[in-house]
């Protein structure tokens, strides 16, 4: 039934490449460190773009699309962006192939180098910003808020599928403001939709909270954060929200004339998901037979499996079937009829399991007589014989796909509370660390120095300071010197 | 009115730069030769995004998502795919940048050369081959019907907004199949699909045909096309739809087991359509004062702009803006209310009318009195006063928006039709070229010597075969040869 997934006890990384692969999420590609993300695993990622998407326009903003190439000169202009972004990246140099002498093979033209070499996006502040200065001129063409769906090359040594690749699809939202309250606001409310989502759709509980200094955007004056925590106990950030200050305005020289008739800089943010969210997704919940997906973003909520001999029982079971799909597809649920006559039911079984369809119907002739079926929950991996004569079966499903969204949610954050431990001593966070993992709350004395040391040591690294941290006087967990409030360490993805 | 719009009369081409500029759809970036698509332009193309996906899936197509990077030697695999896509293309020759030794700048670093340079796709066959060669063992495994949204990149000297850039947005079909008439089936109704699109959602009126050997695409055994008529005269291929015979199956060595225990070369199909049919879209239908939308793809089908003086006036028409926008958007019509004071109601006007919404309702304090509204139509430039105690007006706004998505596609069939010309001789062919443009339906003697011809001395070419022409006997135009059938020329985008 495990269709010989590695276990998860056993080797967590294994199972989660294997997972990947064979619930045809996504693969390796022959392009080093990119992948091919496969129609299955893509249909998860749109569901989650269209919920996403209809949030930011709900909160106001359009979508854009700007340039894939940022001229080598642009990363430059923002003394700090530079450093973060300008080292691991994809270089254009030449805009021409030509016939190589032999006529084997293509070669570089070496006529066709480029004046100024381009840069495949990390990330867009840069040429976004260059373009804004044309859009902006006066308070009236405030705020701005634009986001794209686009793809980026970060350029990495070691990938993981989802994880971490080369080229990532993602979403970054870049607005612009009059005022830095009105710019603060908007980076908050973005962390806010990004917990709501993760949350309310992936089922996954995230901490809402500041970067330090040290694992702070590179440009920006504060980076938001949410961070969740996957079943072996390591961190996951799941999105960013950055305050720019007026950092990338002053970089491109982007004003704008006030109502009273001065001219001030802009005031900036950005924000961004990626198709990391899938890898947190697959991590969060999913166990020893496959993935577990939560209801709202399966592309296929139920699936039924008919169990027949012969072309006379197929043909009672499909009439029954599609009846069930048209109620249940009446209340806005998707729902696969599997009839394939290639593959047996206990194949079929598996394989809903291994990609982590939340509810399956089996359908056999005796459930015929009895005007019942079979309905097994992948998520507890429980059955029960639903009699459709004493239940309304739509409302039923409904009923029940919320109860797994639900529960799966719960699970998670009981999983997290468990897994989220205050330490006290430098003994104690590197004992807890080692033996049981998770988030470790402890006192920090707030230098990038001390967080250093601590990375150094031990791997782990500060992942925020959460939002809602009460006051606690008490001393760093590590240098022994006064803190305000306790941080979240973990080691992480 | 006309915010300064160049004449399409007297200079066309200004015309639709100028337009597609102050129209809020796209802008040069500063990137030589690539496009930023503004918000108001790219949620034209989300709409059109939207439908077309529809279609595809309707069809029995999955998305999914490859790399944005090609291996050098991989587009070599096919022999003419590389001869029409190694040339202009952008190359990455390094994975690092350093700071300069002055520290100024960020240069190459030439320690991070790429073993093999890789090439930023300009379409997608042969990473996507490279793939399905793992995807494909048995019959079981086809057909298998894939398309992906993506940029490309296809460097480009003398780029137009939409039209022609370095960098657009595309959707790209790639299909495999059991056997050749699958395959070709396929071919066919994927044309179908852009051609109804084009027709029902674009109100353009589209040729389906075939291309001649010389326009077909690199790799391609026949390239299905459907091919619009601007106002200018000028044709612009719109969509291509091209069975791939087992040329990338055998460049990438994909064979399947069949059903009768063979092993067979898959056959295969690409299909694409482009953000150049926001170019199409554009030109097909606007005028001097601005866009013309057909409702279908406005993302606003309806504006209205309140007239008034004083804050009481504007209270009492935006209570009935509203209830008018409710019983609108119970009939899944957009609709948006500009109550900006910031703007005067004649620049409201003339502002929507240069963005093309359809229609455009004006109230102010005598239409309260009367229950009336003023309703503009933006393609006929027409206007009607409306009692709303005579009309229910969530159905009259409704078929409204019907008659102006009719009328917009009889206006440009019209066109078209007055604008395709039989000719018999070269004379006339060249003076129809000259004088009046459009389409010229004329005999060829089926070669590509013929048709290079004609194209170096006239720049026309041949946009396709149509697919239901009638058998003819006839004598090619240019070189009296016996010919079967009409093809047509025209000069084209
Ligand atoms: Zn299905
Ligand atoms: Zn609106």
């Amino acid at each position: 039934m495990s269709k010989g997934l590695p276990k998860r006890s056993e080797d967590y990384s294994l199972w989660y490449n294997e997972l990947v692969k064979r619930a045809d999420l996504a693969e390796n590609s022959p392009v080093r460190g990119c992948m091919v993300i496969k129609p299955y695993g893509f249909s998860i990622w749109e569901k989650m773009q269209a919920q996403l998407d209809k949030m930011f326009k709900e909160t106001g903003h359009q979508n854009a699309y700007f340039p894939l190439f940022i001229p080598k000169s642009y990363l430059s202009k923002e003394a700090s962006h530079v450093e973060g972004f300008a080292k691991e990246c994809a270089v254009v140099t030449h805009y021409r192939l030509k016939n190589s002498e032999d006529g084997k093979e293509v070669v570089i033209d070496p006529d066709a180098k480029l004046e100024e070499e381009l840069i495949i996006r990390p990330t867009s502040e840069t040429v976004i910003w260059s373009t804004y200065k044309n859009w902006i001129q006066s308070y009236r063409d405030l705020p701005l808020l634009v986001n794209q769906w686009a793809n980026v090359v970060r350029w990495e040594m070691r990938t993981r599928l989802f994880l971490r690749t080369a080229e990532f699809l993602w979403q970054e939202g870049h607005t612009a403001h009059a005022t830095k309250q009105e710019a603060v606001d908007e980076a908050v409310q973005m962390m806010e939709v990004y917990a709501a989502f993760a949350e309310q759709y992936m089922a996954v509980p995230v901490v809402r909270g500041i970067k330090s200094e040290n694992e702070r955007f590179a440009g920006a004056e504060d980076t938001y954060c949410i961070e969740a925590l996957m079943q072996d106990g390591k961190a996951l950030q799941a999105g960013t929200s950055h305050f720019l200050g007026q950092n990338f305005a002053k970089a491109f020289d982007v004003k704008f004339a006030t109502k009273e008739g001065g001219l001030e800089y802009v005031w900036g943010t950005s924000w961004g998901v990626s198709t990391r969210l899938m890898g947190a997704l697959i991590m969060a919940h999913s166990d020893d037979n496959g993935l577990v997906l939560p209801p709202k973003l399966a592309p296929n909520q139920v699936v039924i499996v008919p169990i027949y001999r012969g072309d006379e029982e197929l043909a009672k079971i499909s009439e029954k079937a599609k009846e069930i799909m048209t109620k249940l597809r009446s209340k806005g649920i998707t729902v696969h009829f599997d009839n394939r006559d290639t593959h047996k039911p206990g194949w079929k079984f598996a394989e809903y399991e291994l990609k982590g369809v939340p509810l399956r119907i089996a359908m056999g002739p005796r459930d015929l007589e009895n005007n019942t079926i079979e309905l097994a929950r992948r998520d507890t991996l429980s059955k029960e014989t639903v009699n459709l004569s004493e239940v309304n079966l739509e409302d039923y499903i409904f009923d029940k796909l919320e109860e797994i969204q639900n529960s799966i949610y719960t699970k998670a954050l009981s999983f997290r509370k468990e897994m989220t431990t205050e330490v006290n001593s430098w003994e104690e966070f590197k004992e807890i660390l080692e033996s049981k993992g998770g988030f470790i709350s402890a006192h920090w004395d707030g230098t990038g120095e001390t967080e250093d040391k601590i990375k150094e040591l031990t791997k782990a690294t500060i992942r925020c300071i959460p939002i809602d941290r009460e006051d606690e006087d008490g001393q760093c967990v590590f240098s022994g010197k006064p803190s305000k409030g306790r941080v979240l360490f973990a080691k992480a993805y």
